[in-house]
């Protein structure tokens, strides 16, 4: 047997697997009326700044928590244990992605019926995550401007999935070469339904348009 | 059986076939004296500005190609094939990382006798390239410094395997909160021997030592 012909059942079994679990999940936050959100990009792009930012804006009573992800590290975790909400590392330990279980396990233990709001900060990837449902009602693809306004061309999955995208770091555009209108055509040509926000973590632009958004339905 | 216990035998199969096609490359490149540098960072990073900008310094005379690895779209193959050298692109279709066969079949009608540098551009992504060695003399890691100086200890194994990091878009220091002597601690605490240096595509800071490297050896 080559090693076409077995790749692809074994990636289809893991992938329903990940999709049966996933399942359970979005049932399980549904019961409990929570709002999961899955941040996807690159790495560096600004995920750990913004839900810095996020959980600096909430009131102490707001009812969120956050899983990050990442290979190694518990880094951000300790970047965001700070604003005083439930926050989980989860470490992959070389694995390129999160997946269902990672998740299942992450929040074994918690009181979901004491939370509103959960973040799932991914590992920083743009290719991989996106094949991985982790039981969210959204996925949210942030792009900093420092990147190339044609990444949603080259890396399409991701933009096809997201019901955001959040341009990030538009505090460097007059430093860096990076057509803003070509981005959001190129984000709606993969995409045309794909809402679009820009913000920077650094001076607090466009900020209260996603705290509105985060805060949707909730 | 357990998905558990199926997955990590073909994986080792896989990973044993590319390593098996990559000696061949290796070989083959040894044979003709071509000194193969493969080139991995997140997307963003910077990647295909260096390689326009080191095409761009070359004589015509030099025997330098380039293959370049995208998920979609030959973008970045018609930015190079302006400088007059060889380019290739290849698009992966899905998948997050080149591997030796895509690259061997790239390769396909060359006259590798008649080049003495190939430059591979891996696909965006600091995880998945880092497991697929393409036969390259050297794996250099680029770093932006919009990413954040944490990167090699979030994502430790591109940083453990490579030769050279290359710290790139240092325009933007001024604007960014990138702490340079954390970014350099934290290559070396997980590669002690790993070399470093820093360059601007915009305004060509460090390239000539960059040249110079590139050069070693041919």
């Amino acid at each position: 047997m080559s090693n076409t012909t077995t790749k692809v059942p074994l990636e289809r079994k893991v992938l329903s697997e990940n999709d049966r679990l996933a399942a359970e999940l979005r049932a399980e936050f549904a019961r409990h009326g929570i709002r999961c959100l899955n941040l996807i990009s690159s790495p560096g792009s600004g995920k750990t700044a913004l839900l810095e930012r996020t959980l600096g804006a909430f009131d102490p009573g707001v009812r969120v928590a956050v899983l990050t992800g990442d290979i190694q590290t518990d880094a951000d975790a300790r970047r965001l244990e700070r604003y005083g909400f439930p926050v989980r590392q989860i470490t992959t330990a070389g694995a390129c992605h999160l997946d269902a279980r990672m998740v299942t396990k992450a929040l074994e233990g918690w009181d979901l019926a004491a939370l509103d709001l959960l973040f799932i900060e991914n590992v920083g990837n743009l290719v991989c995550p996106t094949s991985y449902d982790l039981g969210e009602v959204a996925k949210v693809v942030l792009l900093s401007v420092a990147e190339g306004e044609e990444k949603p061309l080259k890396y399409p999955g991701i933009f096809f999935k997201a019901k955001l995208m959040v341009l990030t770091k538009i505090d460097l555009l007059p430093y860096v070469p990076f057509r803003l209108d070509d981005a959001i055509a190129n984000a709606r040509s993969i995409q045309p339904d794909i809402e679009i926000m820009q913000v920077s973590n650094t001076t607090g632009e466009g900020l209260e348009k996603w705290m509105e958004w985060v805060r949707r339905g909730i």
